[in-house]
């Protein structure tokens, strides 16, 4: 970033030294668990940041138990020390409520998946109560299989669907639950003996791709969770965007098709009425209300048969991609000519599923919608991440906290 | 902004000190221009910067010759210097090409209006040298007219319509003009003694926003241009927000109506096909093809008549403003539910002249198509800055850019 693109820089401009300081922590940890084992200059030579500072921020992070020294790399007959994550010292909780599991996952300090549990929640499960009871049974499987005690525990992240405000730990709301200001933080603090931070999942899915996936060296980056609500984490100059009140990203309740499909948070032609999986399953109905590839009352089953019949070259199949991509490929040229992003990541398990058939018909639709220029500085990617990568951004959202409250000098 | 809300940081952590000198430069100027006379320890209360900081940027700020020493205030028998921007040292110029006119405004270095010209772009005048001609032209005129030569110009901002290259200073292509890669900045210099910045009208509108509107004491802020186009400038964090390649804030060109009119872009059922100005009087024309309200070829004048049919209570005209409302109010939903501002400012002539009953009209729609949580957090105001808000911010991004280039310590 020049000096000139920084425009004004209210907010750099206020408490500079400490934000820095735990940018700073956030740089140096993610050099160490991509290059580890690794030394200072080298770190130093990633970041950008001098050899004093770098020095001083692996001290933090050499007391505070995350990184450990390994051994000593030769430099012209001078003995450089290597340093490398401690995978033997705390760990991290990835927690994924959603409407119809809570996944927990374990990760040790570098975010290495260690262990995972997931519980299937019924829909008359929708009590907050219930909900935490998932959570903290979820917590303690993966934490007696590992045999790890709650105070190594670094932290916990831990998402839910719908408006969150995460610094009071608060669901504000959750439409499919109907619940109102749920204060779960507190709730889980009660039952957990760990450090636990509530975020939304758009939150920890950008979060992910910032330290792991497309956004590692990238400054503007959004990324679509497709799944059975749609919506868009977003990183504008490296940074996780939130809004003014964490409500930023609500992609999937923006109008595509003016009084179009009802959507079920009251609105119509929202773009998650067309691309959210039961978007896609109506797809199907229309066009063949008789198919086999429909599994009532199951929108994942028909997901899986809509793969498979692409797969094997199904007609109906491949009409329902195309139809899906119509709609979420002008919905993606409409982030591209307002955000002027250098990657969009699909992700979630929709995308992972109907994959590479449907990124091939959005690109195809995307390009007859985006404006030349902002086009041409998009790439349309899928997700590399494995496994879940809600509860691996959650994870790192509770690794951010940690780094952040280190105490400094 | 906390630590946590800061995320990791990366572009922070790059370019650090350099970047916040030039801020705090900013936000050292910004409050003696809102404060002036101001003395050191009270910029340092309103920046939140150190009393040693702000000595070092008035510093920096009295040898650049844009401040001077204007008195003293009296503290506890101590006699404080007070800082004020000096109205006689450098001016200014802001330029704003439109598909119809050139106009130069001239500034004082505390961005005081002295003077301004605008000469008409007649349809055939599209040629590069001709738009050159006239803002070579009117810069003549308002420097002769105010007696000032070309050395105690500190910048010239130049906006023209289309994507711009700002570092390059190329006008990479402007939709009406057919233009393509016009090195619009070189042709300048080779006729302007004066630093030229090129730019987008969206950034410098947002950029004015920021310095002297609704952008002053907020971190999120869209402000759309209403006018014969329509687009959003944008600021996150307090900073204008450029995308990958200075692209953003094309909103105008996002899909409100799948398959709906055509848009000059080549695309169908753009906002701007809505609710810029041709579509507006498309409403009109829709509604009552015989209206007196329509002047053949001349929407400037149809939306002049349409504000006063709205000022005498004409029902078309009413209908008119509520169909547009129908169209912006779900666009500026889409805003709120994707990007969660604090505020969202509808400037530019049209915003001007259809006024409250629009702005009273939009905010009803956007009640019913955003969500609770981001509708609740989001102000939507017009703007209050006099006259053209585009050449303000144009003037005002060529002071940034002078702030910038002062020589550091």
């Amino acid at each position: 970033m020049t000096a000139w693109a920084a425009g004004r820089g209210h907010s750099i401009a206020k408490g500079t030294s400490r934000d820095i300081r735990v940018a700073n922590r956030f740089e140096v940890m993610r050099v160490v668990i991509a290059q580890s084992p690794v030394s200072r200059r080298r770190i130093a030579t990633e970041t950008g940041l001098s050899i004093a500072t770098v020095g001083t921020v692996v001290g933090e992070l050499l007391a505070a138990g995350l990184l450990l020294e390994v051994g000593f790399e030769d430099s012209a007959g001078r003995p450089r020390a290597l340093m490398a994550v401690d995978h033997a010292g705390g760990v991290l909780l990835g927690v994924d409520v959603a409407e119809t599991y809570v996944r927990v996952d374990l990760f040790d300090a570098a975010l290495t998946f260690l262990d995972g549990v997931e519980e299937a929640l019924s829909p008359d499960e929708n009590r907050p109560g219930q909900v935490v009871g998932h959570i903290v049974s979820g917590v303690r499987t993966v934490l007696d299989r590992a045999g790890v005690p709650e105070r190594r525990v670094l932290g916990a992240g831990i998402t839910v669907p719908g408006q969150v405000d995460h610094r009071g730990g608060v669901s504000v709301f959750a439409p499919n639950w109907d619940w109102h200001d749920i204060p779960l933080g507190r709730l889980l603090a009660e039952r957990l003996g760990v450090p636990a931070h509530l975020d939304n999942p758009l939150r920890a899915a950008i979060v992910a791709e910032l330290w792991f996936g497309a956004g590692r060296r990238r400054e503007d980056v959004v990324v679509l969770n497709l799944g059975t609500g749609v919506g868009a984490g977003l990183a504008f100059r490296g940074t996780l965007y939130r809004g003014a009140t964490n409500s930023a990203g609500e992609w999937g309740h923006t109008t595509l098709v003016l009084d179009g499909r009802p959507c079920h948070c009251g609105g119509r032609g929202c773009v998650e009425a067309y691309v959210g999986a039961p978007g896609i399953v109506q797809h199907l109905r229309e066009l063949d209300p008789d198919s086999p590839m429909l599994h009532v009352n199951d929108q994942t089953a028909t997901i899986d048969a809509l793969t498979r019949g692409i797969e094997a070259g199904d007609p109906i199949a491949q009409k329902v991609v195309a139809e899906t991509a119509r709609y979420l490929g002008a919905a993606v040229a409409n982030l591209i000519n307002l955000l002027n992003p250098e990657a969009i990541v699909l992700s979630s398990w929709v995308a992972t599923r109907l994959g590479e058939p449907l990124l091939a018909e959005v690109q195809a639709v995307v390009a007859r919608h985006a404006l030349g220029r902002p086009f041409l500085a998009t790439e349309i990617v899928r997700s590399t991440l494995p496994g879940d990568s809600v509860s691996l951004g959650a994870a790192t959202l509770a690794l951010e906290r940690f780094l952040s409250d280190i105490a400094g000098r």
